[in-house]
């Protein structure tokens, strides 16, 4: 799998010099991060972007391990032949009109991995994104990402992603919070050839990578797949859709994959340790979470500070549909927090430090409050639910991060009103290592999934 | 209850010309918005923003109907008497210290009750943040909401509120979404006299609101509040918090209310045609979405159309597990849609609108499939899912809602990307009348709440 990721030259076939092609995007991705030999092919152009272009494979002077493939799909078998000519080790197909579309792109499809495994060719795709890798700045993909140089943060999030569009979409997502850092992403369509199991088992060893997030539609080598996730103490959360006999169906018409059912994935997948995710942006944010996430204790319940006694009993009452149970504080902490509190009132869990903010001051009641929990026995999490005060300090949230890191207890941040203060309070939380939900719920679940993961790791001593 | 909205002269006991001061805020909102005589009270002002300020009740020159009460507590009996001398009709407490910080407060709430009972006087509150309303501009709020003037627009929605910073919470997230446009929010605090089932029933009457949404940790008066949620075809959406163990406790310390079981609520909520609600934003979610969808067909399945088939599929799954069926569309249906889709390619649903999108424009395409499955008798509601594209065209959403309102059809929103993009898109659906939601899961189990609704007030005979 290496050479997809770190290889000795690439040749973009269907480059193109026409801006509003996805063969430009692609030329132009790969020229402005791989640091390599690229060699674009195309007919009708001599060069593009300043670099020479080839009329066809053949006129390469040079052998090349990757080659990307945007070109219409009739023409891959034919593009296989010339690439074993070059001592190309894998082709990334991008192009789709392959089983997707009916019988003869199955037979297509079929036909090229048939050829391409004859000739020592490795085939990823097709009816993908390609995949980039903030590491190594390898963008080798046609999807028109303006400004990634920029916005892409090197970190430990990498992503598998079955679906093209959603690949695109996440990676909108990712890029635009400013939060996430990422390792790879992946988008492998078809799967004809590479699929997500031996991704797992690349990633899993990529010290690169600390957390990874699929979406698959179907999971092939099942086995192998189940037993990579149950070995490795990095979180493995996965979306799988056509869970359901409406959404199966619908998946076998997407990517002709045969899906199995709800109740055999949830129970597998639990086994295995897998978090399991049930839409689009909840994968996002319990990667992103995960990645801030690299410690829990071993016992305790999750502490509740809030500005909102009504907050409060919202939370108290999803816990307990999550089956979580909520910190039983000690004498001392509760001695600590009266110390922020007006005498008058008495503090009770959830913690509703509002009547404290009006007469200490937001940043230093939360933060007291905070310390005080992270040294209770008892406190295995903490919610911190916040909200615009004053002229908006975020300071708190700065050093309310630091003291996760330092006792290795996960917080989680909710927040409610306007954006133009809750977006800073986000950012502050994102650079802090906290994650940020917009629902409580959000935040439940993910506490749940988080002891969870930490649990079994434990018990099977990966950790 | 008309004269706490529409009250001849208010008189504002705590007013004060300290910026810093809630009563300050307080006074400002009131002249800002409300039309008739103001009479600010002060011992320590002799005018606070150009308007005359009276050292006390008795020195008021003329009667007036209600008075926001924003002094220490204890001073509320003493200020009840002078009231009733005056004519008063309603206090609106915005105070706390009563019942919610024990014993003492238990005390002085129930005097105050009886006492004003005894003078013909109501009390809203205390420990409330009052009320605001978008067609009179009545502001009787402490509460800090810069620009409220230019964001405020009259609209259905009307909200009652037990948390008085929840309501200020949701306040700002309506105010800054710009697209829902509200009647009026009610935040009731520890409602010792005006309480849900009286301000429901005032809602359910008033032509000024189309959809009630209420955050709740207990219900008085139970019985009648369910009669009268069952009675009209106004949807009702309640959060009632406290429904676990965990929650209840945590209730019991807040606003010192008894909370039910979660059973017991979840099926008399159903049974009185409520819309429950499990968190924050969900809760506003809903009551935006219902002031947005005015109709529902008696029959009929979801239509899905997107721009990814993974996103179908997971689409297709959320919908199985809120036991919604996908429609079943006619043949005359896919025929046209067929004439948008490249030939090679057969559409079937959910519709992957994506080749058909590169074919032939993303505006062109999505418009006229819409129209195809409003024209369907089969299609009973419309998932939409989106995704920038080119320059970003919205032209398509807005027709998209007008078709939304003559077809009677309930068409719901769900986008991915960057920010940028979707935000503009948002503002289109808001515009054009069409609900948006983060999750494909929110519009889905929205769509449930949706059919549910109009199936229940259908079978009863109230539409």
């Amino acid at each position: 799998m290496d050479y997809f990721f770190h290889p000795r030259g690439v040749a973009v076939i269907g480059a193109s010099d026409n801006m509003q092609k996805g063969g430009f995007h692609l030329i132009r991705n790969v020229l402005d991060g791989y640091g390599g030999k690229v060699y674009p092919v195309n007919p009708r152009c001599r060069e593009i972007l300043g670099v020479p272009c080839y009329p066809d494979i053949a006129s390469i002077p040079d052998n090349f391990e990757v080659a990307i493939y945007f070109i219409p799909a009739q023409l891959l078998p034919d593009t296989i032949r010339q690439c074993a000519r070059k001592g190309v080790k894998g082709i990334i197909i991008e192009s789709a009109g392959f089983s997707e579309v009916g019988p003869e792109g199955v037979l297509l499809q079929r036909e090229s991995v048939e050829l391409a495994g004859s000739l020592g060719i490795r085939l990823w795709g097709p009816n993908c994104m390609g995949y980039l890798d903030a590491y190594t700045r390898n963008v080798f993909s046609f999807m028109y990402v303006d400004h990634w140089k920029t916005l892409m943060k090197p970190g430990p999030v990498s992503l598998i992603v079955q679906s093209g569009m959603l690949s695109a979409g996440f990676l909108m997502m990712i890029l635009e919070k400013g939060g996430m850092s990422m390792s790879k992403v992946c988008s492998i369509g078809n799967k004809c050839d590479v699929h997500e199991t031996e991704l797992l088992e690349y990633l899993i060893a990529d010290e690169q990578t600390g957390v990874v997030g699929c979406y698959l539609e179907s999971v092939m080598d099942g086995r192998k797949f189940l037993d990579l996730a149950r070995s490795t103490a990095k979180p493995i959360v996965v979306l799988k859709s056509g869970r359901s006999p409406l959404g199966s169906r619908a998946a076998m018409s997407h990517t002709a994959s045969l899906s199995g059912s709800a109740a055999i994935y949830a129970g597998v997948f639990r086994q295995a340790g897998i978090v399991p995710a049930y839409d689009v942006h909840e994968l996002m944010d319990y990667v992103r979470g995960f990645s801030m996430t690299p410690a829990c204790p071993s016992q305790g319940g999750t502490a509740v500070v809030t500005f909102s006694g009504g907050a409060g009993i919202v939370t108290a009452d999803l816990l307990y549909d999550h089956r979580l149970t909520m910190a039983d504080l000690g004498v001392e902490t509760m001695g600590r927090i009266q110390e922020v509190f007006p005498r008058w009132m008495k503090p009770s869990h959830p913690l509703d430090l509002w009547p404290a903010v009006e007469a200490n001051g937001l940043e230093h009641v939360y933060l007291s409050v905070v310390e005080s929990l992270m040294e209770d026995p008892g406190v295995d999490s903490i919610l911190v639910e916040t909200v615009g005060w004053g002229d908006n300090p975020t300071g708190y949230i700065t050093r309310i991060g630091e003291l996760k890191n330092s006792y290795g207890k996960p917080v989680v941040l909710w927040m409610v009103g306007g954006s133009e203060v809750s977006d800073g309070i986000r950012r502050a939380a994102e650079s802090a290592g906290i994650p940020s939900f917009t629902e409580i719920n959000r935040c439940v679940s993910f506490i749940a999934g988080v002891k969870r993961h930490f649990y079994k790791k434990r018990r099977i001593g990966l950790i």
